[in-house]
C-alpha cells in the first residue's frame, strides 16, 4: 500500500458553479504578487478577460470585493482587499484539512483491504 | 452561506497515475449490471479498448484480478470478482465519509467568514 496515495481536489460552489478552488485561488496570488490583473493572467496563460470574468463571478456569488482596481499618474495595478486575503488563507487552511481527513480515511478504509 | 456548498473529487494514485476513482467506479458498476465489458464501455460511451486497458491498469497496479472474462457455447461475458466487489464496496464508503468529512470542514472554517 506504501505508492498507493488518496488524492483529493476540493472548491467551493454557489447554484451549481464554482465560487472559489485551487484555480481561482492560484489567480488571487498572482494579482498579490504582480500587483496586477493583466500579469496576474499571463502568468497562468489566461486572458485578462477571462481572469477579470472569474474575479467579477466570484464577487457576485459571495456579494464581497475582492480585488480593487486603481489608476495613477505613472502607475496603474490592482490590489487584494483585506477580504481576499483572509478568504485565501482560510481556503488554504480548508484544503489542508480536508486532504489530511481524506488521507486519515483512506488508511482506515483501505488498509486491510491492500495488506490482504 | 446557505447556497454556498463544498464539493470534492477523490480518487486513488499509484506512481502518479490514477489507479480509482469515480470513473472506474462507474465502470465496474457497468460491468456488474451489464455482465459484459463491451455493453459497459458502450453505456459510458467510451470504446472496448479504452475500457480495457482501464480494468488491465487497474488490475496491474493493485496486482488483483478484478474482472473475469468467460466464452460459453451462446453466451460470452464478464464477471466482477468478489476483490473488485470488495474495492467498490470500501471506495464508495471512502468517497462518503471523504464527502462527510469535508462539509463538516467547510462548515467550521468557513462559517465565520460567510456570516460576517
Amino acid at each position: 500500500m506504501n505508492k498507493l496515495k488518496p488524492r483529493s481536489k476540493t472548491w467551493i460552489e454557489f447554484d451549481e458553479e464554482v465560487v472559489f478552488g485551487a484555480g481561482r485561488a492560484a489567480l488571487f496570488q498572482a494579482i498579490e504578487e504582480t500587483g496586477s490583473i493583466r500579469q496576474a493572467a499571463n502568468k497562468l496563460g489566461m486572458s485578462y478577460r477571462a481572469a477579470w470574468g472569474k474575479i467579477k463571478a466570484t464577487e457576485e456569488r459571495l456579494g464581497i470585493r475582492l480585488v480593487e482596481k486603481y489608476a495613477g499618474g505613472l502607475q496603474s495595478g490592482a490590489v487584494l482587499t483585506p477580504q481576499a486575503k483572509e478568504l485565501m488563507e482560510i481556503f488554504q487552511q480548508f484544503k489542508k484539512d480536508s486532504e489530511a481527513s481524506v488521507d486519515e480515511l483512506f488508511i482506515r478504509h483501505f488498509n486491510k483491504f491492500f495488506s490482504s
